[in-house]
């Protein structure tokens, strides 16, 4: 396959289980979401490299043969099979290379920084740098915890290294099949790497199900993937409303700190509904069957209804959770609450009147972002061209 | 004091927490709710005994000499002070006696039968059985939940038993004040044989509450008496959703069948609320603090929101909590929930408007019935004359 011209997408990532509890040592569930991040990378002949990301406001470029001049002497990454995070040191001759001023730590330098540290250190050994073009067009949200960046560092790592010839794309009777297992690990790899220039100390999670696909189990630091995932249909809500993760972490643990032995079983329970729902995904994938959506659908309900318990909620969510209702669909709040994101579960009987009449209910009466017949738990990261 | 007129009045209960946690064997609070029941007891000297509840639509009267010629070989209660209750056979005799068909035990019947036991009981060996007339003005929805049945017999038990001398209640410096607790212990006993005859299987805890006043704890059939308990203001509302006990315990078990794992925990959680509860009642007795009343409304919002995830609240019980918690007051629904009443704490800082408008909201709006100014944990049976 030609590497002039690499298109890849990677998904958005969503908390089906057991936000919050996780802090707590419990399980949590993650999953594709499908809004994808889009990344095109083309070959140039300008001498330039240049990266777009319309979305955060990036538009920059640099004479290829400028960051090799500026960075020779920056440490790199070593090994393709087992990158090395960038030092903050090497953050900091980054940042000024770039002309920034050091504390300027915002998104869309962070997101910079990353590109320049994965691209120098892939092409560090090359006599000449190649000469490229990188364009982000992305369906996710940014900053609404959907792993917007994961999928940002995910799609970068794997373009750059599939145009370095690291990994290598399988193509079947002439169409994309996608990467093996091992290109998968090293793609996620140094999408990590990515993460932690931008994050600093990203739990790996994002990363993980936007490379692989599918969902995953992530429970005191250990990610394990489930083989047994189906596609679930869902509804995206993303009531606009901004929050804060750390906060919302602190709202919570005030409340657990008063009533520690009221709580402490409320977070047992969480985990129970983590727990069945794994094993109802199991069933649905060997065999799908109505009363499993159902189950899903109240397990949906009853970890919403105990984030509520747990004051993470919001006013705007629980308006979704109402209008939802109306129709018999079940919402639950994804991420850190507060605001943000809730997903609706769209079991297969649904009617498209339905949904229509609730997009008219959340969209016209409260000016909430909604987006339907999105697959939770689809495929990871794919090349396209 | 002369027993030519009695008037005694006892107040209904209300679960504070732990309702259907209690049926798997957790501990509940019921309290004293400050709506009563007020029955006067008058001598007469027409040689009728005539009984009026117009609550339930009892209007009757029949000679003295007719009950104690129609009733002689009846089987009575006994001891005073150790009661025996009514059996089947008794009931039957007395409906017959009441030219009722046998298969008629509709409220207001049973309400007759156990008048007509009691009385029978308490005057079996006298030479005439006295003329009275007793009515009934009750402040206490009937059906509610709210313990009307147990305040009838509670104030039926101790102006009849005032009134044959089998207790007496104390009058100090001019004003009556109470009976003593070897006394009370004899109109529960009583009232406890009245509830037996109007419900079956009575758990004892409605008379026992509206007979001794303030709160009490039970869990697997032991009632205990809480010492240290406070009293707190609250608004009771009335959704007049009726509901059946049994059909909302059936609702919870259904869900509980399926998620045990999932339920178990949360039914741990309300008992550590009850248990929370209990501590912070002890705190406010010795030493009200606002941080205490803070605690106990924290409490009472959980404790519903986790009822509500059991499925016992209704759309209508939502309303309540939702306008009550536009004047940032905490609602829980109490007793079997599915409709019925709901009771809102109202803490010492409350704006009168705030109230004034809530009413606005739940009776103009929302047609519900609210009470205001309704103490909880107040005194038991009382005789005023």
């Amino acid at each position: 396959m030609s590497t002039d011209r690499i298109v890849v997408t990677a998904p958005g990532k969503i908390i089906l289980h057991g936000e919050h509890a996780v802090v707590y040592g419990k399980a949590a569930i993650a999953a594709t979401l499908d809004l994808r991040c889009k990344l095109t990378l083309s070959k140039s002949s300008d001498g330039l490299v240049q990266l777009d990301l319309p979305d955060i406001s990036v538009h920059n470029k640099w004479p290829a043969q400028g960051i090799k001049d500026g960075l020779k002497q920056l440490q790199t990454a070593g090994s393709t099979t087992d990158p090395e995070p960038a030092s903050e040191k090497t953050i900091e001759e980054i940042k000024k290379f770039l002309g920034h001023n050091i504390d300027k730590s915002d998104a869309p330098n962070l997101a910079v920084i990353a590109f320049i540290y994965i691209y120098n250190s892939l092409f560090h050994g090359n006599e000449q740098y190649p000469c490229i073009s990188v364009l982000m067009e992305s369906e996710i949200p940014v900053g609404a915890g959907l792993g917007s960046s994961a999928a940002f560092s995910v799609s970068l790592a794997a373009s750059l290294l599939e145009f370095s010839g690291c990994i290598q794309c399988e193509k079947t009777n002439g169409s994309i099949s996608g990467w093996s297992s091992k290109d998968r690990d090293v793609i996620n790899k140094w999408a990590f790497i990515g993460e932690k220039v931008m994050h600093g100390k990203p739990s790996g999670i994002d990363n993980s199900v936007s490379t692989y696909g599918g969902a995953l189990k992530f429970q005191k630091g250990k990610i394990t993937h489930i083989d047994k995932m189906p596609t679930l249909n869902a509804i995206l809500v993303n009531t606009k409303v901004p929050r804060s993760t750390l906060t919302l972490v602190g709202v919570f643990k005030e409340r657990y700190d008063k009533y520690r032995e009221i709580f402490d079983p409320v977070l047992e329970s969480i985990e129970a509904i983590t727990e069945r729902s794994l094993a109802v995904f199991e069933k649905l994938y060997d065999n799908p069957k109505p009363d499993d959506y159902l189950t899903l659908e109240e397990l949906v309900e009853y970890n919403h209804r105990l984030l509520a318990l747990m004051g993470v909620s919001h006013p705007c969510l629980e308006v979704i959770v109402n209008m939802a209702n109306k129709y018999n669909l079940k919402t639950k709040l994804t991420g850190a609450g507060g605001g943000g994101c809730a997903f609706i579960l769209v079991p297969p009987d649904t009617k498209e009147e339905s949904i229509n009449s609730l997009r008219k209910d959340l969209e016209t009466e409260c000016q909430f972002k909604m987006w339907s017949g999105i697959s939770i738990g689809g495929g990871g990261v794919a090349r396209h061209l």
